[in-house]
């Protein structure tokens, strides 16, 4: 039985890649996504969402859209739209979707489906924690209901990615992360310490790129401009996997290394703010509350990664 | 023609007497209640609201019950029950409500109702900013439905209650009160600085139970706490009269005076939070966003209050 | 007998002012001056204060010259040059200096002092309070060896003038106002509540003009950088006497109005960071450590200012 | 040439040992010890500092007793008792000092030494940093004397042992730690990320105690409590060499991996107050202000400094 799946998204390329994981995974069934702003604004985000289903004929998918904002701190896209591209898909050319989001908005889906069969769908969210706080704050049922919650977002020991200690989506909204990490959901964090072990390289671009198929022309373009944005400010010629690893949380959870810890984000208004923090040395004496991935094979999954994308492509 | 209402409320003993005063005011049309946490819980506040509403012949006026709990903070109504007696209401005895609050949630109801008439309604809120605030961050279009939005809550030169800062509403949820007060909606506030000037007495209680009615009596049971919380802490026999006092921007404005100020609320998370502070001298050179009002006749005020209570009580 | 003062000083336009008051006052023995940073450069601030003395024929009161810089916080002179103009002495043309400042630094100087004559000598502090509260932590016996503390400082009330909340001379400086108002000092405090009622005119100037003196014409140039600040961005002409104020407290306290209450300094690094605060309604159940003036008779201490400065004048 | 060495420094188990190693290591000449509030009170700190330099027969060391208090948060002392013994000495019984401090305060002899000799002497800090800092902003000048400063403090990608960000000398002092890590002082950072991996164990006290001599056991008893301590709260048999492995950076910096970056200190007042964070992405992109060891060979250090004991405990 394959694990039945919601996904909170802000695509965002990552995230477009994460979907297409998914989508290629027989262990995954992936039930609808919900959008919220982030990497983009959530018309953006909405209308990759869309398209991205419509390019890859799963128009079966709901798409309900979500919230605009952060809870309480004014959004940073401009930031965003450098490494996803101004469109949030990189350099890809989607056709405007014909789909439509449903009518309902996202944090009243979330309740309407986690509460229809409690305990029974995992919730993956890949961007600002913004509609699972609402939801958790809206229906204070909801957060029994959920089986599991996946997120990437944080940086443990890792430096951040938006200030010394923030990374983009707990840092985006950490009023929305506090709130989810205090909720008493069984979470599993996917935070930048694993994720930036997971790069992928100009020559795995051109591996995949053997298959003349637009999957993986797509997969080209979406990460041209985070591959750019990542040799000028980070580095390294590669683009970290940051949403698609959570799906190793489901397909491939050998290749993480999990602690159960105490975790916590900083909401202080301070330098610190937004900063995902573990009491690796229990001084808080407080019950862990995340399972946090560490340590990650990263050429491993990276490897899984490209073989379920020529798969997809050859299909 | 009558101001068209809907009261955010979290009865609460001023509470009670603020509904009171609208339902016995001309000028005003109460058109529902929405219910938050608060004073106590929200199931003691909605059961509170519906057993008013039905005490005093008031059936027609629905009740949307909204959010349990403060967005970020966690509760203090332990504090609530001190001042407004374990159930909210003072020691009034209200027979158990057979009215039943509808099915929509509070902040599904308040976005509806704004938006089905825009510009068209005056919205109060004598509570926790929780409910107004998710309509905004769950509705973008909210904002620039409501006409008015009169709010309890602050100390602006006065000291606060809940800390040397703070005033209870924003206080138990400051982070709500961030989002009302950068909303851009037009909003009027009631702060500590006037309603401690508008003092009900024993005195005052026991003129208007000089009628014999049911009205009079609830009147003096649903103070009864209050006044000795206030006689115990705060040194002065009376009770001040927070909520009612909203009223009095619509039906008596000549005695409040006002001032409007670039106004906003401490998030920081240090010792000032939920300090709701105006730029008096205009440092930060932002627009003002709030009309504030800084001083009241307080005594015309309870006046006023007694008298309508009195035609209330002889109905 | 009068009483003894040490100035702890940034001169400053209402610093000099201060200064003037209490040479011009008999029931004030000024004793010595110490130099901090603040509304210019604690190398002007201190040839300020030598360059007065001179002026005023007061050779024989030492000069120690004290920090440069806040504890903490970066400064922010450039504002006070606005104020006080670039030499922090308006439009006064004072000859540079033949005195020196004495080789002790101003802590030590506070430390030496204080520590020889136990609870016999007033301080007054009339800028940021960095010397006051290195001497507090470098010497642990200090504090309990000053007799009283007289502070020119906060808003409590009123808005602040570097922030909506703070004030200038504790803004500055909020950690050395915390580590002062914590440290056991009986302290008096003389916030913008009262100073901004105490408004020297154009008027005033030239009542004191009348009288052809170096006396008047430097009260006259001192302050008309002050005065242009006031009128652009304050909207009044006229001068606040902070500084020369704290003299009332020794020569006419009947025209202030004290309270005693539990005052601190927020210095959590929000918004409201250099608020100074008091607890008016007993929230944190902490004894009052601060007399502070809450009203001042003020155009009364306008003319006591006046009559001493003319007194100073026909000399 | 042996680095001349002025040592800041709370005895305290683990500076005791830092002083030893100094004082058995021929690249090192240590010319005076400054003593600071931490890990015991002042007046223990004090007393510890002389007992033991008594105890080694090094009397012509200078010892220059300081600070009592942080800057600006109370003090954690009896954390530090737990740990290093209620006397800061474990379980020694060193003989009451007849050596006195010297009469100058530690923050002058700081700033006297320092500029006598601008860029010639090397200062180690091994606990809070209230001394240097106090140093820095009483004398201008005193920074830009200092050779070079190296820190044992801080926790970069580990965990924090006061709380799960902040490690102990950081966290009793962070807004000395932040005008000392701001004052332009070439830093050498030895964080929690290093000294955790250095860790003296009890089969190394006993290979020590083969030796029969006062040093061997002295070894063994000023760490009983610290092993204890570890054991019980964090797991291992053993006791971390903190403030021993500074003096790794003079006579072994090859055993230590250094990276330069920006490094700063949270003093916001939030959860994450006394955080030491390191802006590894430069996101600040601020210049690079401290050379910070992340790693080290920790087994390589424990042996070299087993070797000196045994070397100092054959004398």
């Amino acid at each position: 039985m394959p694990t039945r799946i919601i996904l909170d998204t802000d695509p965002g390329a990552d995230d477009a890649l994460a979907i297409l994981l998914m989508l290629s995974s027989p262990e995954i069934q992936l039930e609808a996504l919900t959008t919220v702003h982030g990497n983009v604004t959530i018309d953006k985000t909405t209308r990759n969402a869309l398209a991205l289903l419509e390019f890859l004929n799963a128009k079966n998918i709901p798409v309900a859209q979500g919230c605009s904002l952060p809870l309480v701190k004014p959004p940073h896209q401009a930031q965003g739209e450098v490494v996803h591209g101004s469109s949030g898909m990189g350099r890809t050319n989607l056709t405007e979707p014909t789909l439509k989001p449903i009518e309902t908005h996202a944090v009243d889906y979330l309740i309407e489906r986690f509460l229809a069969e409690p305990k029974e769908l995992t919730l993956f969210a890949v961007g600002p924690l913004t509609n699972v706080a609402l939801a958790i704050r809206k229906e204070p049922k909801f957060a029994q209901a959920v089986k599991k919650l996946v997120i990437m977002g944080g940086a443990i020991r890792s430096g951040g990615n938006m200030s010394p200690l923030a990374e983009f989506n707990i840092s985006e909204d950490p009023h929305a992360a506090h709130i989810v990490f205090n909720s008493g959901i069984p979470i599993t964090l996917i935070p930048l310490d694993v994720t930036y072990k997971c790069l992928l390289t100009s020559a795995d671009i051109e591996r995949l790129n053997k298959i003349d198929s637009p999957i993986a022309r797509f997969v080209r373009d979406v990460t041209a401009d985070y591959m750019e944005f990542y040799l000028k400010y980070e580095g390294f010629a590669g683009c970290a996997l940051h949403d698609p690893l959570t799906v190793a949380a489901i397909i491939a959870p050998e290749l993480l290394t999990f602690e159960s810890h105490y975790v916590n984000v900083d909401i202080s208004g301070g330098v610190s703010t937004g900063k995902t923090y573990a009491d690796f040395m229990k001084v808080t004496k407080k019950p862990a509350n995340i399972k946090v991935a560490l340590d990650v094979k990263g050429r491993e999954f990276v490897e899984l990664f490209i073989e379920r994308m020529e798969n997809l492509a050859k299909q």
